[in-house]
């Protein structure tokens, strides 16, 4: 099969047909760097997060073999690195203790059917073409989201920097489940846990800057710059077996069996399937938005596209790979991908080879990783949590729109306090609340003509002329059933106002629709006017309401005309006669000639 | 108190402070005449619709004394006539009977209580302004729920013209225990249920054009039209009495003690409170909308006005005073109150006048009332309700909106399948998802100039003038997380549509507001064209959008330019320089000077 023979409809579903044919020595070189620098990064952070989800530590290394093959054949980025990531560690640990003891073999077989599930939500999302439901989940919501998931992530890993099993879903829950436990801390692993939190912030943010200033490429110092975590679990892992820590209270990752990820079908257990499905429906919604945002963001970098419908098929397959593999939901991470971009990443063969180095990793350092102090797990946790907390989009969301910050303060306060599915649950009932209220309490605007043009705007921002005979009303919304009495009195109070009325004109370039309900307070305004003598009109009425109003009787009932423009409006019904400024418009500018 | 000394802000939350002052003894005589009318009609009415919500039928008496005072006090209304209605009592039995067994002392006192709470609820909706929530139900929701309630509660009457107990609380239910119980008819009262369900029918459509062939007066006429059932319910008493059906297997109504209404505050139990408070709020928002819909068609026919928020009050009140009288919720009718309107009633006052003549029944009648049969009982109710039924509403939603449809089509579904309240909560939540649907899904246009005009119309509809150079796109929508995709989506396939372009304007008239999602695919989109070397402008953008794009930091992002209107664009932009005539442009008519 090459992918000149290739029809354009097989390569659509199979992206790699595209880049499969010109795959270049070049491109090969740049994937196998980007993957040894994946891999490097890689390995610490499955065994963290599958600790993170409650999971043994050879689970994540799982999920980070074959999800990532599959993306590779199916997905349409090039350069994404799927495999576990943090805030779905955290969804997978809620969802599946909510069902199972931790640390049980029926917690890990739910895990994995969550996996199952996740792939198949996705999937058939992509036949359904529901990727637009994903649209549900604005970027204030997902944003508070992340932060809160990070703060929660980070201040459940403080035990483990302790030495100590404390516990607790919520914050108030784990900072008070610590301070109970606080007598109990192990000096020793506080000491490790402490330098390895230190070390690695230092190397995030110090470390590269440094090694380029000693005089060192950018290239070669930023993979020793991501080499740090890994430096990091050797040095702890040395320490551990030189000294025998684990005889003297540092907890350690425990044996890791080393071979194949075991291949087995996840059981069928139908109402173990009805517990899990809403979490794997919120778990693939997050994971999907969080992944496509990343592949835009790098593939608007390098002008490629991403096809959000085929990105569902790339991580229901990836999803699906995770569940016959021993593993647990994956999606798209953030600091992987962008990693994996920065090394050079040319084509997502780079995440196929990945998977080979993880592969390598779990069949050969396996026990070796075992040693690893928890501490140390916990500080690669907490250093890489810790960046996805945005204060700055907290600031910026405040500032820009009281409604959108409504929605992430929601979001925020119900994860640190209830959890992280009714977080994410109730960001979206309130951000399409606050949608439906604004969209109730319409902008309805008095407007007049700009001097000198054929335009309208309001009368109270702008310097315009308006007539006492014809007032021109702009509605700044569909009309639909939530805002049709708010208009029908705001048409009725200024009418109050004008005594010398003889016509009222809605402008309607704004209104989108106008439902049925609307449709019948229109005919009530048209009635109530013409019982006190008042002729209304419509402008600017777009073609696909003027459609829907041809299909209903309204123009049975309706005796104004429908103007294709404002300003045709005025001059027919001798608005422009009676003109007179406003109090504000710039003098000597005449009013145009009807 | 004298009405002349009364302060505007007294009268407001007094309404009977207005025309109490000027009351003349012709409005007396009307409202004397009204109170007659409506009494005949209403002693029937009560009593079938306390049947109805499985209440004892002077229970329907009571709801129909006080409640009146208090409308006429508290309401705006001049001719609304209010009490127990048949869609409120249906929802009382089916709240009232998920709490208790019908027929028992607790069953009653759940009434009562719910009462108490549908006033509470009105009164603190009045306090908080939250009136609004009634433009939640749309007309199209509230038009089917009231023909499937209608539809619901003629089935569930049919048990009593048979005369046999079948019972059920959806159509697929009552039907199935009506077939099941159809061996126990009792053909004399099905005789009698036939007979007065076919003279009813008779009355309502064809008696009164009968009378005024006959060359009786309109008015005497009407009031022998409106008596007819009271007829027929007499006759029926009559029947009874003489041939003592009622040991003949007819099921009569029973004792009904005379006397006053039981005066005394409902039990206060937070348990039951707490049960039955969903009820209560969609009692009250049921009862709200149907209220004033009535209210304010009628007021509209006489200039009147109607206070939304006073409205709350009134019928708050109303529902006060149902509860401390033994009565059950009521709110205003549709078919009393247009005989009130009718029959001349000038004040309020006629529904006090017609609360002394409801307790003149209580008080004399009652002995009497408790011979009726049943079967004429479901034949008042059946011959009401079908007449809410309204298959004309439903054929014009549909040939209207397919969006408001589908929200109709569901409420009657889930009434007749599932119950009342489901029925209206879907209905709802439906109508709330299919308007967020629609503006998830925006329309966009590109446009051109209408030739001889500074207006711009979409290029599909209108012979108008573009440029291969800018494309302009007029966006029908506000802009929001769940439609900002689709925009970028939209304006990146337009582009690569038009190799020679140079700018794009967004027209954003129909843009209400941007919210934080939106406004980073805006600058996403900005982006992506700078990176193509072209130019994003916006053009007709409002105050209150570009207020809020002040605050933010996108004119640190973008830029292009924002102008007045489009045509000021086009100018700059040398949109007018390269302007070609689409093909179906009026030829002739000359590109208007830039």
């Amino acid at each position: 099969m090459t992918a000149a023979a290739a029809p354009p409809r097989l390569a659509r579903w199979l992206p790699f047909l595209a880049w499969a044919r010109g795959y270049s020595r070049g491109d090969a070189a740049a994937d196998g760097f980007a993957a040894v620098v994946v891999t490097i990064m890689l390995v610490p952070q499955s065994l963290a997060y599958a600790m993170l989800a409650g999971l043994p530590p050879q689970v994540g290394l799982y999920a980070s073999i074959l999800p990532l093959v599959a993306y590779a054949i199916f997905g349409t980025s090039r350069t994404l690195a799927v495999g576990p990531v943090a805030v779905i560690s955290l969804m997978t640990a809620a969802a599946v203790g909510a069902v199972a003891e931790r640390g049980t073999e029926a917690y890990l077989q739910a895990a994995i059917t969550l996996a199952l599930l996740s792939g198949l939500v996705l999937l058939a999302m992509a036949v359904l073409r529901l990727g637009f439901l994903a649209n549900l989940l604005s970027h204030p919501v997902i944003s508070g989201f992340i932060s809160a998931a990070g703060v929660l992530i980070a201040a459940g890993q403080i035990e483990h920097l302790l030495g100590v099993s404390a516990g607790g879903d919520t914050l108030p829950g784990i900072l008070a489940a610590l301070a109970g436990s606080l007598g109990g801390t192990n000096p020793l692993t506080l000491a490790i846990g402490v330098v390895a939190t230190g070390f690695l912030f230092w190397a995030r943010t110090r470390l590269r800057p440094l090694l380029l200033r000693a005089g060192m490429g950018p290239r070669a110092a930023g993979l020793l710059g991501r080499a740090a975590p890994l430096a990091a679990v050797l040095l702890a892992i040395l320490a551990v077996w030189i000294f025998a820590l684990d005889g003297r209270g540092v907890r350690i990752v425990g044996e890791i069996p080393a071979g194949l990820p075991p291949f087995a079908l996840p059981a069928i257990d139908p109402a173990l399937w009805i517990e899990l499905l809403p979490a794997a429906v919120l778990i693939s919604l997050v994971g999907f938005v969080e992944s496509v945002s990343v592949a835009q963001t790098l593939a608007a970098k390098r002008r490629q596209r991403i096809g959000a419908n085929q990105e569902l098929v790339g991580l229901g397959t990836a999803n699906l790979a995770a569940a016959v593999s021993g593993g647990y939901p994956v999606t798209g991470g953030f600091a992987r991908s962008a990693v994996n971009f920065d090394a050079g990443a040319a084509t997502p063969l780079a995440g196929a080879l990945t998977a080979l180095g993880i592969l390598a990793a779990a069949l050969f350092l396996a026990p070796l990783l075992g040693l690893m102090p928890k501490a140390v797990l916990a500080a690669t946790i907490i250093v890489a949590v810790l960046s996805l907390v945005d204060l700055r989009a907290i600031r910026r969301t405040f500032a820009y729109s009281k409604a959108d910050f409504a929605a992430m303060a929601t979001t925020i306060a119900v994860v640190l306090l209830v959890g992280i599915e009714p977080g994410i649950v109730a960001g979206v009932l309130v951000s399409l609340a606050l949608f439906v209220w604004r969209s109730a309490t319409p902008h309805i605007a008095v407007v007049g003509r700009v001097p000198g043009t054929e335009h309208y705007r309001n009368v109270l921002r702008h310097a315009v002329l308006t007539s006492p005979e014809v007032l021109s009303l702009r509605v700044d919304e569909s009309l639909w059933f939530a805002n049709a009495r708010a208009l029908e009195d705001r048409v009725i109070e200024e009418v109050a106002l004008r005594p010398g009325l003889r016509h009222v004109v809605l402008m309607c370039p704004a209104v989108n629709a106008i439902d049925a309900s609307a449709l019948e307070s229109l005919e009530m305004i048209a009635d109530r006017l013409r019982a006190a003598g008042l002729g209304l009109h419509l402008s600017e009425v777009k073609g696909p309401v003027m459609d829907a109003l041809r299909r209903s009787d309204f123009f049975a009932h309706f005796d104004g005309q429908v103007f294709l423009s404002q300003f045709e409006a005025m001059r027919a019904l001798g608005g422009e006669s009676g003109a007179v400024a406003r109090p504000g418009a710039p003098e000597g500018l005449p009013p145009k000639a009807g």
